[in-house]
């Protein structure tokens, strides 16, 4: 029978996930006291300024066991952390992790996510420095605090976007609100993930490397990862900036995966692009003649698409979109409001 | 009718929040970036290491809405966490807040808490720098970061009790298990929330300011706080050091109001003293020849007392206590462990 958490107590836990730790974590030389005591401890680099966010998924709002394994849920879990540190143009460097863990949770599924939680970090050079234990009866949860560093003066907001910037994104964004649907339509996964929308939808990337170039390149404008949807984001970025946007549909990045998927589901690509979409590509903005140094600095870290998809207005806060034919619309904000009943996407 | 969280939106209580932070919160100049980015930003200090510590209170497990108000929710949250912070000897600067939150949860609820988490960090010139919401059905959970920063060269460890080294305990453990215990056996707090002890258990206080002036003092040995009860916590310094300790019963700061709630109650004082009890007192060794160094340099911030009550000796894991006759025995360790059913308490 497999061990549980109830079996082996919180302190055997604290013991299982210091020796992943120690195997696959990475060592850095900042770190001056790591898990153990009641606090970590980091010397902090001069000409830095430090990032900090936190995020939590819960089982049932944001996912069901039986359609994600806890390896992917680790991943995930780490990667929408890691994708605000980027969203800011900077660098994650220490994570940590509080559980809320029912008694009868199995250890290994823990220890699985421990796992996970690592593959997104250690090729980042990033490490767990501490957390929390906490027992609950269900639903589970995942709150994780990640911390990061900027050179100082090349942090990128929300709140930067100038009129005439020109409006780009990374990636496919709608991605993974397809593959959410088709994960829900088809019933459990098994084995079914590996459709890379539903790969997109479980295990997001992030893209903190390409944030990091964008903020290095001292070209970027605002920036946002689109943690609720490109829509609802990019109203952020209108709304902290006093700005309007301009945006051209024909430009949208779609992927081939996205239009068959949207095909068979019976729904169009163009919404899945801009509504509700758990997908952590970056929305940013630029002056037009920094549009190819930027370019450029993503392409020399990564081969992640970037798309020029519109441009800024002086209009604050009017979004508005120009169809094929020329015309022009203003779409329907929805994107992820988690407690308006009306509005809310329950998983 | 109450408005709840679904009447509002996830952006709604976002506006509420940073209009009780604008009025109450206080402005550091290292903050350079507060709610509403993807991250927040601080420059850190040079000549600070960082500290950083989360915890995490559960409905039910931590907590029962009907024993405790949402503003002292609020303070026993937040001052769990400034607990570990001073427990290293270090300043709290800033907190994370990520709350899960039902949405029929009610808005001045949610407000209560951050006016009670507040009232813990401004006496500290500490302030909330960012945080998450998230939706879930029951429980409620509040899971607080707290970033601080400690002189480099001045952080107080687990780890470095030595064998002759005095040990000495602020305040009164114990005073929170009966303070729970009262509340349990007297049902409903109607006005009963002015016991002492009650009070000790629902609005525990932090001793940061002590274990800063400790650290500072230079004096200081090994630290912890008695988050799970002195004994377990005691063991925690044992074990990180390995050494044992030798006490002495009739030295253990036993309240007027715990000897008399505990012969109500037919428990003995000593095993409230000695075993789980959220106090968030400090646990501190120092050379013979310190301890009126560090007795002077506590009572130059605060009134709290500060008592001798044993000493480290060579037996590494052995705690030892002396009775009034003298005989000696050892303990039998429990504290709070999360998740061995045998041994946990359910609130």
């Amino acid at each position: 029978m497999q061990k549980t958490l109830a079996d082996i107590g919180e302190f055997g836990l604290i013991n299982r996930i210091q020796k992943i730790l120690n195997k696959k974590d990475c060592k850095l030389p900042e770190v001056t006291l790591g898990i153990g005591d009641d606090t970590a401890a980091f010397n902090p680099k001069s000409g830095f300024e430090l990032l900090v966010t936190c995020d939590c998924l819960v089982e049932g709002t944001h996912f069901l066991p039986d359609y994600i394994t806890p390896h992917e849920l680790g991943r995930r879990a780490m990667a929408i952390n890691i994708s605000d540190i980027g969203a800011m143009g900077g660098r994650p460097l220490y994570a940590l992790v509080s559980l809320g863990l029912n008694p009868q949770a199995p250890v290994k599924y823990i220890e699985d996510m421990y796992l996970g939680f690592l593959d997104e970090l250690n090729p980042l050079e990033a490490c767990i420095i501490g957390g929390n234990l906490t027992k609950t009866q269900k639903p589970l949860f995942i709150d994780i605090t990640v911390i990061g560093e900027v050179e100082i003066g090349r942090k990128l907001l929300r709140s930067s976007a100038k009129p005439g910037d020109k409006i780009l994104v990374t990636g496919y964004p709608g991605q993974s609100a397809a593959g959410l649907k088709i994960l829900l339509n088809e019933g459990k996964s098994d084995g079914k993930n590996d459709h890379p929308l539903i790969r997109a939808y479980n295990t997001p990337s992030h893209r903190a490397k390409e944030g990091q170039a964008i903020a290095q390149s001292g070209c970027g404008g605002a920036m946002i990862d689109t943690s609720d949807g490109f829509l609802s984001d990019l109203r952020h970025i209108c709304v902290e900036s006093h700005v309007g946007a301009d945006l051209v549909e024909d430009k949208f990045p779609i992927s081939e995966a996205l239009r068959d998927a949207a095909a068979r589901l019976n729904c169009s690509p163009v919404e899945f692009f801009l509504q509700a979409s758990d997908d952590y590509e970056l929305i940013f903005t630029c002056t037009p003649e920094n549009v190819n140094k930027i370019r450029s600095a993503v392409s020399a870290v990564s081969d992640v698409p970037v798309s020029e998809i519109g441009w800024i207005s002086k209009s604050a806060g009017k979004i508005q979109i120009e169809r094929r034919d020329g015309t022009l619309y203003r779409p329907d904000p929805s994107g992820w409001n988690h407690y308006q009943i009306k509005e809310e996407n329950n998983v």
